[in-house]
């Protein structure tokens, strides 16, 4: 695996760097974002903090947006962020925001045109970690986290490999995807009429059946113009309280969707999962 | 003078705004955004920092990437950040992203086709905070600080007005745009041919003749891509030097001309503000 630098600027005493690469998972060039907090000189290495973003979105977005540096740097973490899809020409795309190229769900598509391009589950499970953990200074302490369809990603590729991952949290994230329009849409596209593969990919199912358990923070905002319609945090807080999952949800009043709500909490996140990430 | 509320987004417990109004300076629509810290709903009023951002810059660049309201709640402090220049299909623009819309450069435009609608120095000193302070709960201590065009903004206007402001600060300024490519080509199609009448806006040279002191911070960064040609904080420095103008330029080793570098910094300017703004 081979990667090629695409940009290099200091934050925070760290680097936010890009880089590019082919991936064998998705069948295409792929471009992902990492923060270095400025502890990195001194030849240790360091947990990684995985970030999903949401539709739309690509590696740039909670980099620019969310100021997670400061933190990442006082605490030595790195941050890493892919794209939300593969990319380029001759990838299958929607006219839709909400399908396609910036929509890729974070799930292995099964289904015409998508399935040979649309893998982001095993790219983020498996390939990125394994770039990541081959060309910097990490060690093998993971911790996710996302946005909105990232947050669904987050949650979803942390409850089914819970020994992968130290501790999982989400900001507005999309709950219940087979039950809500947005999931519903790709869903069906990505895999096929039969909805019971779709629970395979929705957190408040996967949640529901958990046996074991891993540290998970949900914060969202009460003005979130997607919370009843999209989000439905509170099937994620029924399933936690039906089968005794100590899942935590923070509703914050007033805030909303954006990446304001995000970068006013973000600082909680990182102390959240820094509990575990820098544990032993 | 009317505003129109254009969006409304709650961060870090306050509230991140835009607004739109018709600038009899400018003879046109724009828009501005304002942060109001959460200590506003105390009913207190509360001082002001304008920012002035750079070329191709909006009123939405400052307060979605530097995360200045972190420490604008914190220290109770309102943000303030207007377009870079007047905008819309009545107003001449020109096909390089250094003039015309999006590079206003602060200054009052002399020539045509600009003289109607470029009076970015007359809105940022009197319209705007006019209209700031009828509508928001704020007192009359106003700080002004700006990146790249707009850190040559924040610089003249506020050298030239130092009963105005308490404070400015820049960061990566344009400190002497009459010996630079940025400033020659604005300078030459807004000011005329007689570069006599460039001196008015130009910080190095108002610094070398300021008479008055008003505390002042610049920071650069020693790997920013602009350095040599078009900022050169050094003919800066110099007056100062030779003018015994108490200047604090900082140098930053390896730090680049984005906002990854204002974020990294924006707690010191803040801060740097705060001990003049929240004085007496």
């Amino acid at each position: 695996m081979k990667l090629e630098a695409v940009s290099s600027t200091k934050s925070f005493d760290g680097w936010q760097k890009q880089f590019r690469h082919y991936s064998e998972t998705l069948q295409c060039d792929m471009r992902f974002a990492v923060y270095l907090p400025p502890q990195i000189e001194k030849g240790t290495r360091f947990p990684v903090l995985y970030w999903l973003s949401g539709l739309t979105c690509t590696d740039e977005n909670f980099m620019q947006k969310a100021c997670a540096q400061r933190m990442a740097a006082e605490l030595g973490i790195v941050l890493v962020a892919p794209d939300t899809s593969p990319r380029g020409e001759d990838v299958p795309d929607d006219p839709g925001y909400d399908l396609g190229q910036g929509a890729g769900f974070y799930v292995n598509a099964t289904q015409e045109p998508w399935k040979q391009h649309y893998r982001m589950y095993d790219y983020v499970l498996k390939e990125l970690p394994e770039l990541v953990e081959q060309y910097f200074p990490v060690n093998d302490r993971r911790a996710l986290a996302g946005h909105s369809m990232g947050g669904h990603g987050a949650l979803v590729i942390g409850l089914k490999n819970m020994e992968r991952y130290t501790s999982i949290s989400a900001f507005s994230p999309i709950c219940n995807p087979i039950a809500c329009p947005w999931g519903e849409k790709a869903f069906a596209a990505y895999l096929g009429a039969d909805k019971s593969l779709w629970e395979e990919y929705d957190a408040t199912v996967l949640l529901s059946r958990a046996r074991e358990r891993i540290p998970m923070l949900v914060s969202q905002g009460d003005a979130d113009e997607f919370l009843e319609e999209q989000l439905k945090p509170h099937a994620l807080q029924s399933a936690a309280e039906a089968s005794g999952y100590p899942l935590k949800v923070e509703h914050h009043a007033g805030y909303d969707h954006s990446y304001y709500f995000i970068a006013s909490f973000i600082e909680q996140h990182l102390r959240f999962h820094a509990d575990f990430l820098l544990r032993g």
